[in-house]
């Protein structure tokens, strides 16, 4: 997976940290190594902190990350309905024209999920990895409300060449100028990839393909204390739950959805990705269950 | 049931009506009625129009329904996406200090839905009921926003006579002072009700029990047309379908959930209650397979 690794500064009405482990690909990783071990594809600061590197060292494989430049820096702010972040500063450091290479170990990977980046760096990796395997892998991608407004056209011709879209509510809204979320899904999905999800965050995420829509519940949670990483996390899972079943059928992405949903629920238990780091198989199985049972008739 | 029953005069992005039928009663009467023919107790003006009259005649037993004084009326505008309704403006007419008289009829009916009303009105329509029936009714009980400002104290101490409580969202929120929902629905639950069902719109509904949490997804729908009656709607057909089957468990409520989905989804796609009035079983039953369907893993 390509993505952005760094240090985050975050701001709740719980408390706050900093310096603490951030980007799409660190959470997206993190969560996918709870399935299947990922290949993180990006760049991180020369002076990037010890401490958090080990986070990801010990569950992912970082041949394909380079150390050049400075940290790319978040810093986030969330009000007390803890419905959207605030940025209030970010500093690309080498995430500015960065370039994504892939390691030869990408060779056997048959999934290649493109975490929220500049969407020119998405396609590079995209052909990149096209090129060292010789044939498509399965491609997943998310995006920002950031590129959105900055980069459309790179991002409509990138998404004419995925076979699964995820993004949230905000952004399916944005992208297709349309107030309906099922006529936005509908619209996403003609765009050309096989599946769209849109993620909605305690309302679950809606799962669109030829085989109609299907809708995920969000895990009953009273205890969130930080949303950053929630979106990372369930994709990240949802792509690491496929790459091990090997398989990318509407069956199997319905259940990746509600494991994606269990993870992404402990995400937001802690501030930055703490809950993330400590969870285990047990603790995911038993929400997972409360999923399935939520919507049983 | 109790409730109101007026005329409305509707603005929508796509359209706008004056002197169509609309109050809590006549939306969630025409949706019970398809079900079981509900009893509705309400008061309405002695000019009320013979042609919306005719509408509640055909589906409901009217001899609760007073004609004295002027007719209630509102006036609704609705933007772009839809998301909640901007009253404009409002006459009570002979609905303020409405005290409700129970016909004989009444006394059959084991199921007693108090729809949005002055709570004083509310309880007295459920004293009158005992009364009347020398045994307590099951009672469901929906409210808005107005009474949760005005009158909390008296709907407080309904809630907790209730056996099922359906608000919306935002008014699950306020009444708790709670932005986290299922915090909310936990307050409800503890507050009295053995049931308590939190409306989500197009995000579906929670069903809170010491069962735990339900999710019943909302239809997918593309051809919003006006959303005034949907919530009134859902509680008619919710409560008629459970009406019909004599039966309150979990298990029937969650049934009745995805039904009422169904029916309140056709309410949204005219003007007024035109689509309510002309809906068949076969349509209600293909869209209740739609939504079994959409969390089928």
């Amino acid at each position: 997976m390509a993505g952005s690794v760094g240090l985050d500064r975050l701001t709740t009405p719980f408390g706050s940290a900093k310096n603490v482990l951030g980007g799409s690909a660190s959470y997206a990783g993190l969560a996918a190594s709870l399935f299947a071990r990922p290949i993180i594809v990006s760049i991180i600061g020369r002076d990037f902190p010890k401490h958090a590197l080990e986070q990801l060292t010990k569950r992912a494989d970082l041949s394909g990350v380079k150390r050049q430049g400075k940290i790319f820096r978040w810093q986030g702010r969330y009000e007390f309905d803890l419905s959207s972040a605030i940025t209030e500063k970010t500093d690309l450091g080498s995430l500015a024209g960065f370039r994504p290479e892939l390691p030869e170990s990408a060779k056997q990977a048959g999934f290649l999920f493109l975490a929220n980046l500049d969407p020119t760096a998405q396609l590079q990796t995209l052909d990149r990895h096209i090129k060292l395997r010789g044939s498509r892998p399965f491609v997943m991608l998310d995006t920002m409300n950031f590129w959105i407004e900055r980069a459309k056209p790179a991002l409509t011709k990138l998404i004419s060449r995925v076979d699964l879209l995820a993004l949230n509510e905000g952004e399916a809204r944005q992208f297709c100028s349309e107030a309906n979320l099922i006529t936005a899904g509908r619209k996403l999905l003609a765009a050309g990839p096989g599946h769209v999800i849109v993620k909605k965050g305690e309302h679950g995420a809606l799962l669109f393909s030829n085989e109609g829509v299907f809708l995920s519940p969000g895990y009953p949670l009273e205890t969130v204390q930080d949303p950053t990483g929630a979106g990372d996390s369930f994709d990240g899972s949802l792509i690491g739950f496929a790459a091990k079943k090997n398989d990318v059928t509407t069956k199997t992405l319905r259940q990746a959805m509600t494991v994606a949903s269990a993870v992404a629920s402990f995400t937001t238990e802690s501030i930055g990705p703490d809950r993330l780091l400590s969870l285990n198989q047990r603790e995911i199985a038993q929400r997972t269950a409360v999923l399935k049972q939520m919507v049983r008739l």
